[in-house]
């Protein structure tokens, strides 16, 4: 796999900063999160005036061969569907990317459906869906390298288009949250049955059939592979190539000191396999929103995340933090615009 | 006391309202609290399009006579300063209000400091503070009647102005957080002690000497009054003239139809005490922000009500509700721009 030069933000830059939150003309502490997200971000930047410019939104899609198995309440063709239905605007991630300005990349990463003739999207299509994990590895070593180089790609992309420096990601896949609960069992060394929830709406026979196929994919998968604790081969042997492009879009952004926007169980089980390769990419992420899927709250926990947003949201796309994109400006504003105690003239309270 | 006609929305729009949002392209439940904030809203507003026009931020400031006794920790200098910090731009609530686009209202309803040089203030001033109602009524009933007319007046200057149909309030007033402490144990029939909290930032002992002194307030004040459970009494006996501006605001605001977004422990305690003047004044209400003030949860469930964010701001001015303004127009994108599953040619997954 390509290597990622990903380092920590130095923290010498530190001291100066939270001196110069603690000196803003309020109670120190009384803007709660905004606080700690201003250092964050002005660590990311090594800056004590931060910016956001050009925000971007990438939706990559792709089919997964899991889907044979009958785990996800929803139809493999909704993935097609909705991937043109986003080039028309009318989808959820359209509106939320209207609203808070971000540009929209829609990414054919492996749609089992010829989308060649929908110029909005953009064709990278290593194959037409994932193998079926249940009994063979999800993709090709060469499949994983092109589905990570695709999310490298898109970053650069962004970068070049419109000096993306915050970034947000989000999926269409049905049966994501399959591969997503693997994932989440095997990083998190968490029992599977834990980490299995109801999708788009599974109920209790369906969750229960969902479980009992993971089980034995991951029983089949360690009956194939050696080492089956070594990170890489978990992501190719599961992960969809929407996900991977994904896990090469975080990696490549937090090289490039881009901050990332993640989202529900999909993407936060991306972020939770990203920083198994590179631990430092935790330090680039904001997680904007903690959705309903069973599991996504301890996931968050082994990443030791504290979302901005929890709304209930479970409609995937990168919805959840989209929304939470307007808390993070609000942080920068806080560090740039509000006046100190020195110019307000204040009684300095506290 | 002015009589409000306030009444519950008409629920007979209901059943379009809700087959609309479950007819848009995503699995029905799947944007969580946006839906739900999308059918207060649209019955709130009596359609299936709603909008929302003219957004304004009224901040109520004045003094307290309680101050006197010691139970806050800034000075009561503060209120002043920070009204005239406001009208240079520079406080939370004016970057708040600039990245939202709410028009701010400063109004000065009784600030112990003469601000007339300041016209960005509109000069409402009753007296310079209420009286300590550790001994006496913190307002007489003129002046009771005189903050209620004060909100309305606001609320008709807003809709004149701009047309507004999205409130926000906000208050500045030192020790405010003592009269919202009392108002929750007296109308939430919950024991004192669970209602006294740090304010912006007592210690323990501070906060021991500020329950005794409410303690005392209350004892004082059901020795002075025959009729200790009249909410328009309680009300009069121990409130701010920001804090009855306020609930003029409100009552004048669900008259007319306007939704109101409600901040922290201060104005949630306002919510409350004009919930016992009219119980409908709630429909009109959404909660922005669950605030760390002990007790802040306690009063949110006495109202039924479920804060958009929980982001551990404790600043007031109302900042934490203005934050949640993108959630509120999230919802109204999503059931004006969303397509449904016939536009869209999904197949209905749920």
């Amino acid at each position: 796999m390509k290597n990622f030069v990903i380092k920590a933000p130095d923290n010498g830059i530190k001291e100066d900063i939270i001196k110069k939150i603690d000196n803003l003309n309020k109670p120190k502490g009384s803007l709660g999160r905004l606080e700690s997200l201003a250092l964050q971000i002005c660590l990311i930047q090594q800056t004590l005036s931060p910016k956001l410019t050009g925000q971007c939104h990438i939706l990559f899609g792709s089919d997964h061969g899991i889907e044979r198995e009958g785990v996800s309440v929803s139809p493999r063709d909704v993935t097609w569907q909705q991937m043109i239905n986003f080039t028309h605007g009318g989808g959820g991630v359209n509106m939320f990317c209207r609203q808070h300005g971000f540009r929209l990349y829609l990414v054919d990463a492996g749609v089992d459906h010829d989308l060649s003739e929908y110029k909005e999207i953009i064709n990278r299509k290593i194959a037409c869906g994932t193998a079926n994990f249940r009994y063979a590895d999800a993709m090709t070593e060469e499949q994983f390298e092109k589905a990570i180089n695709i999310g490298c790609e898109m970053i650069d992309r962004c970068v070049a288009d419109c000096g993306c420096n915050i970034l947000c990601l989000g999926e269409m896949g049905i049966a994501n949250t399959s591969p997503s609960s693997i994932w989440m069992s095997l990083f998190g060394n968490i029992k599977l049955e834990e980490c299995v929830g109801a999708g788009a709406g599974l109920d209790s026979p369906g969750i229960k059939h969902k479980y009992e196929v993971l089980s034995d994919s991951i029983n089949n998968f360690k009956s194939r592979h050696d080492n089956t604790s070594d990170a890489k081969t978990i992501i190719r042997c599961f992960g969809g190539f929407e996900m991977v492009s994904a896990i090469g879009a975080m990696l490549r952004a937090s090289e490039r000191h881009i901050i990332i926007m993640v989202d529900g169980f999909i993407m936060t089980a991306c972020a939770l396999a990203a920083s198994k390769l590179y631990p430092e990419v935790k330090d680039y992420m904001i997680f904007g929103h903690k959705g309903d899927e069973t599991g996504h709250r301890k996931m968050l926990e082994l990443l030791d995340a504290k979302p901005l947003l929890s709304l209930g949201l479970r409609l995937g796309e990168g919805t959840g933090a989209l929304c939470s994109f307007p808390i993070i400006e609000s942080s920068v504003k806080m560090i740039n615009e509000m006046n100190n105690f020195e110019n307000a003239n204040i009684t300095k309270y506290f």
